[in-house]
């Protein structure tokens, strides 16, 4: 089996529970035995027939040289990225939600959203095969184990794929800082939607942004110059998430 | 005089802007010499009559080994942390925001929230002298700048710049996933208020919890642990803008 690592109490923990991943083995850090996160691995790790090893801290080190594996490193199937005609089929009949990210070229970035989109309901991401970042350690230990939570879907035309969702009965909302509509003025609760956001420095490209049904922007109350990309993203989600939590009360 | 450096095209474009910096001198890139940005970054350096230099791309490396240096880093004066009392005085008389972070530790975080909170028109930031980051060259990068554009505060006593917040008449807002209130419950138009956001994995200590006036959680769609903090801040932050930009139409 190919291997990749995932390393973090969380990323690790979350891989597990999800039962998605194929594991290989996991590797502890002496120091951290005693941990109760570590614990849980040692408890989730047995219950599959995982194995695990004990080993010197730097061992750990040498894998993940920037020091942020919290004590433990993972060696596991990397992410199973899915279809995206099978992720229509799979869900449809009821409201779904996806993100499309344009060309994103920061992991920590990458991460985070995949982690907003979790926590907000979001069904599937969409990542361009050929430009941004595409699931990777940092993603994943970025994410807290949120790769294992969501449908991770990968192509190489983001076009096609836009296509496909508009066929499909999805609206097409992109981000962009020229837009004249605000993200708070359009009602997420009764849709499928595909949010678009774009690069860091590029923005969406050109032949996305033609296909939006809205187009939306973040109103900032300074001229400074933009917010982070995942910072942007879970504003926009999050306000579909509370027009949802406010409806069905 | 004592020197920090900091590095990435906007950080450094920032920084020379905001006048705010004493610069030493700046390091280019031979590499990145044509860049659009390289030559906003000259002009300006040329018109306060700073110094630059062009050195091999490897000098920056070193300097700046984890590459994300985008062939530029300055060395200059480190942030100016303002005093609690000056900040309060200067700002009186109009509706001010601070954000407290309670020993945030992930630099990319903290810089990502001095950029949210710039865009969103907070006034200053609180952080702890002792626990968590300071402001340092990852947090600003990570800013794009943002820490030239605000204030911070530094101190050794978080319940005593609250005790002293209170005294202004800010109201105290701590966010809480065990809260009861949703952060869209709040008015945030017409009060001076402070928002607490705690560490990663601890959330907010509990003598600081204690002295809030509201606690508010962000309501999520599905089970997953929770939000990285710097995505909680932006979402908050953005429900205030909101409210504001909403009252004033």
């Amino acid at each position: 089996m190919e291997n990749t690592i995932i390393f973090g109490k969380n990323a690790v923990i979350e891989a597990l529970e999800s039962g998605k991943r194929e594991f290989n083995k996991i590797l502890i850090s002496n120091n951290a035995r005693s941990d109760i996160k570590i614990e849980q691995i040692k408890k989730l790790a047995q219950n599959r027939g995982i194995v695990y090893q004990f080993v010197a801290k730097e061992k750990l080190n040498a894998i993940e040289p920037e020091g942020r594996h919290q004590g433990v490193i993972a060696q596991i199937a990397p992410v199973d990225y899915i279809d995206l005609d099978d992720f229509i089929e799979n869900n449809k009949g009821k409201n779904t939600s996806v993100v499309i990210l344009d060309g994103v070229e920061d992991s920590h970035n990458v991460g985070a959203i995949i982690r907003s989109c979790v926590c907000a309901g979001v069904n599937g991401i969409i990542l361009p095969s050929r430009r941004g970042v595409l699931i990777n350690s940092t993603v994943e230990k970025t994410s807290a184990g949120a790769t294992n939570r969501i449908d991770i879907i990968r192509t190489n035309s983001l076009v096609s794929a836009v296509q496909k969702l508009k066929e499909n009965d999805y609206w097409v909302i992109a981000s962009d800082h020229h837009a004249e509509e605000n993200y708070y003025d359009i009602d997420y609760t009764d849709m499928n939607f595909v949010l678009i956001m774009g690069a860091e420095h590029a923005g969406i490209s050109k032949s996305l942004l033609k296909m939006a049904d809205f187009k939306i922007k973040i109103p900032m109350l300074t001229n400074f110059n933009s917010l982070n990309v995942s910072n942007a993203t879970a504003i926009i989600l999050f306000e579909a998430v509370k027009q949802k939590v406010s409806k069905k009360l």
